[in-house]
């Protein structure tokens, strides 16, 4: 996180860390795949994810993004997910991990939990409003929403999601299967 | 776009182009702003936002996306785009600028044409969802966004825009102002 993903070797971590660097090797197959080890969120992901897949259907949306809110305004995890994102952005392998993330891991359980057709295609739209929302309030900073109340986003983006979730999203899944 | 912001200095883009480095500075003060400079869109911008703000304000969110659409699947402009919005994540001078071009010279344009109250609040929510459908379809290509045809996205993201642009977003703007 101090360096950037860029200008950390493999071989200065495991300087760091007192090891031989054939030993990081063998446990990770590349730096992307130790950088998303590293900065990952993890122990309490599976609590999260339960209280997302539970509670009543048409409020997911709100329950979507008070998690969401949380997790980026931690002081600890909110630096860490701001790195993970600033560096898929740019990087192909940790942006296809980050993928596996949010879509996978999260986004599938809660569209699970909804049980809704086009299934695919509610999670990509999720992703899409869960990320412009990390890009404007944390990366770029844009105002008035940068500083706004976690109720606030919520009255704003919680709609969209639950309408991505469970609404009505136009006959496309049909267009597209 | 070769090479990345980062790899890139102002004395090799004063050697390619035959030019002392000092007149490079003379008219940029940073390698942001000669970044930006290059790679914004030019030309018909104007065009465009003069079709943006006029026509009828609700259906202004579909206008908002087929512009935002075909700026980003040009195979000029689109990849120029891409640039930018990957290195703003990064540099916080380029994040600047391309919060003062997706804010200040089109979503305010767009805000002013639809007369709202809340304009600031809402330009953002706009520049949430737009910044995250292009971070989702063309940078980190989560499927079936990333390859969902025009209208299929219009249907998805559409009614989204025009919600934040003249819907009830939650009386929000009254709790932050």
């Amino acid at each position: 996180m101090a360096h950037g993903f860029d200008r950390t070797s493999l071989r200065a971590i495991a300087r760091v860390a007192g090891v031989d660097s054939a030993l990081v090797h063998h446990y990770f197959e590349s730096k992307a795949e130790l950088f998303i080890a590293a900065l990952r969120p993890v122990p309490p992901d599976d609590d999260v994810l339960v209280y997302l897949a539970s509670g009543p259907v048409d409020v997911m949306g709100e329950r979507l993004t008070r998690v969401f809110l949380s997790l980026w305004g931690d002081p600890v995890r909110g630096p860490r997910l701001r790195t993970v994102l600033i560096t898929a952005a740019g990087h192909s392998e940790v942006a296809s991990a980050m993928r596996g993330l949010l879509v996978g891991e999260v986004l599938e359980r809660v569209a699970k939990a909804v049980d809704v057709d086009d299934a695919p295609l509610r999670v990509a739209a999720c992703a899409s409003q869960l990320l412009g929302l990390a890009m404007s309030r944390y990366v770029l900073e844009i105002e008035p929403l940068a500083h706004a109340s976690e109720d606030d986003v919520v009255a704003l983006v919680a709609p969209t999601l639950q309408r991505y979730l469970t609404g009505d999203i136009g006959g496309i899944a049909r267009a597209i299967d």
